[in-house]
């Protein structure tokens, strides 16, 4: 990570503001040579190009000036009816068009969320460790964080309790990612769900569910997201276009029943970006629209990247010395690994000249308070790659972990 | 507007977030009986929807994997060479890709522009009346505002020198509209150009120029931005593909010689979207690869609307009542219509009621100070439609001024 220095002319939120190690490791990632375990990128050979382009073509021909023109800030009706039709679905609640803001990429919806919560020095709880792309986006609020410990399954409800309790102040929001959480892959155990829930209602702490990964499932288990559960606090839903069809369109959604901040967010994404692309929203609606596709395209996903945690599981058994432990998550991209004694980032270093690179932990901890972890993704590269990268990483370690001892 | 009230819930700026006249009109001037003078909105008639719909599936022929998959915070190399071909075309000065950052919409250029800059309470110096979408954005970052007046020819450089002479603390920049500015359509004298430079670089204040409108030439001149002069004060340069061709790709773009800027900004837009849609910007790198076509188009829309000017101008000078100037601008979208002694919010409620809309000239002001004005858009209806238009806002006007007298 760099850190720019402020001067006078910026403002001071602008020394809270980090490149991501994830985002500068895109621009080398893209030579043929490397293997990236680091983006959390879904597997481009799965996306509908094809349908996309077909799609395309219908949309400009039977909406084509509405695609191109400016659109509302809350996203395009027909959008929106489908993520309350797939939310209630998912909850067993009752959502409306009227409880979901379309934004411009999950990304934005976190930045958005802490346009309007934090002011500076404002407390945010999060899990110990937590998705870098929501520190990144809370930094630039100049938030300070409340780490919750969490274990193999997931947040502990006892630690979020006890933070809250001892905060002063409380925080203005809980951050969570219930499902194959980023960076961990892990589940929160179903009966910590609606703990969390009334431990959030009973201190009156909004609570944003950040459920990217919830679709990705590997073992045909659908998890109820913690929106599921009626609660006198606001429950915030954020879901994304981006794992369920492709990233590139920049499309995510908000869901709440609180009309208060829905409102809010509105006005926000007025002053941030007006509206999400209009051509990326209807392409998106469209792609949905046909359910029995877009199912089997889910389908396909969850095998391909089953197959690549098996895959990637494996190779980690088969190569890793002693010292080296990981988990075997049920879903999602990624999956966590610790290296006792090991600096990650020293790591990568090293990695990196036998080209096979990932993400070094310590940028998931708000506090930055551990180095021996990191994160591999394996969506994004097919299974032989995964054998033959994470051979190179064993290496890398091996080597290290020698030198170090 | 509506002001929502703040909470302790919620942060202090949320206290400045105002709805955008223009975006909840946006809502009832779907209404095909609506004649609408309200949207900054371009002819959808002239969008090229079938060159669009053939061009995505090249795109998924040819790149789809990189369209639809995350891609570079920067934005994608062609387009950012593109667009440094553009402008260093536009303004005889050398620009590389290196200096070009692709946002999602100008609004989000103005927005993260603020984050970058201000500091509650902190100065920002812009034309009276100024875009208010950008007052909008300044306003999420609890800026405070220096009017700088204006006349026919634009922003008054002695105007601007007074105000930064006696501007305690300095503003943090200067933000303009130079080309067939929103909301006035008035054009910056050539001569007032560099003497705004030179202004802003001897107090080193930044200056953002806003140049969306600058091909929407009537006349055939071209006018140099202002970071065609050089300057030892940074000149940030903001342009659009929303006039040039679609608003709904929402593909903009910031151009600076200033690096440390440049990357504060990329820092930013990491935290606040990741990138702009891939899939957009992929479909208008293609579009304006094709030179000879998107010229042609360029010309067809400022020929659409010369002639769209034309019959607003006649049908005011036809319509109105004594007490009613207006101007005949040289390029843009917009005219700006002065009604002596009327507020014309209270206009706007008499017009809605006979189906025709503008936006009452108050929001255009940072400090809310004239209630007189009001902006007029005449790029989004024929002809036609123009005159009977006009004929009902003009009998509105006798009918309210006759009351009001």
């Amino acid at each position: 990570m760099t850190t720019l220095a402020r001067s006078a002319r910026f403002a001071e939120r602008t020394a809270r503001m980090r490149a991501s190690t994830i985002r500068e490791m895109l621009k080398v990632t893209g030579r043929p040579e490397v293997i990236s375990f680091a983006g959390g990128l879904p597997a481009p050979e799965l996306f509908p190009t094809q349908r996309i382009g077909e799609i395309a073509v219908e949309v400009m021909r039977e909406r084509g000036a509405a695609a191109l023109q400016y659109s509302v800030t809350e996203g395009i009706p027909e959008l929106r009816e489908w993520v309350a039709n797939w939310l209630t679905k998912r909850s067993g609640q009752s959502f409306s068009r009227e409880d979901v803001i379309i934004v411009s990429g999950s990304q934005q919806g976190l930045d958005l969320l802490g346009k309007l919560f934090l002011d500076p020095g404002d407390h945010v709880a999060l899990e110990c460790p937590s998705y870098l792309g929501a520190i990144q986006a809370f930094d630039a609020y100049q938030a300070r964080y409340l780490s919750v410990a969490i274990d193999e399954h997931g947040m502990l409800p006892d630690a979020l309790e006890h933070a809250l309790a001892h905060a002063n102040p409380l925080p203005k929001f809980v951050y969570i990612v219930p499902n194959f959480q980023n960076p961990t892959g892990r589940l929160l155990a179903h009966d910590r769900r609606e703990a969390i829930v009334r431990i959030c209602e009973r201190f009156d702490v909004p609570l944003i569910e950040d459920d990217a990964y919830a679709a990705l499932h590997f073992d045909g288990i659908e998890h109820p997201p913690l929106i599921s559960w009626n609660s006198s606090s606001p429950i915030i839903y954020s879901g994304t276009a981006s794992k369920l069809m492709a990233p590139g369109l920049r499309v995510a959604w908000i869901a709440t029943k609180d009309h208060d901040i829905l409102d809010k967010l509105v006005l926000a994404k007025q002053g941030a970006d007006l509206h999400a692309s209009s051509l990326s929203q209807y392409v998106f609606a469209q792609y949905v629209n046909d359910d029995a596709a877009f199912i089997r395209h889910i389908e396909s996903i969850r095998e391909t990247y089953r197959k690549r945690r098996d895959a990637m599981v494996s190779a980690l058994a088969r190569e890793m010395p002693e010292g080296v432990t990981f988990n075997r998550p049920d879903g999602g991209m990624f999956l966590w690994c610790e290296i006792e004694g090991v600096d990650t980032a020293d790591l990568l270093a090293l990695a990196s000249q036998s080209n096979v690179v990932f993400v070094p932990g310590v940028s998931f901890f708000a506090h930055r308070e551990r180095t021996d972890g990191m994160r591999l993704n394996f969506s994004n590269s097919g299974e032989e790659k995964i054998a033959v990268g994470i051979e190179r990483l064993a290496h890398a370690v091996r080597t290290i972990a020698g030198a170090t001892r």
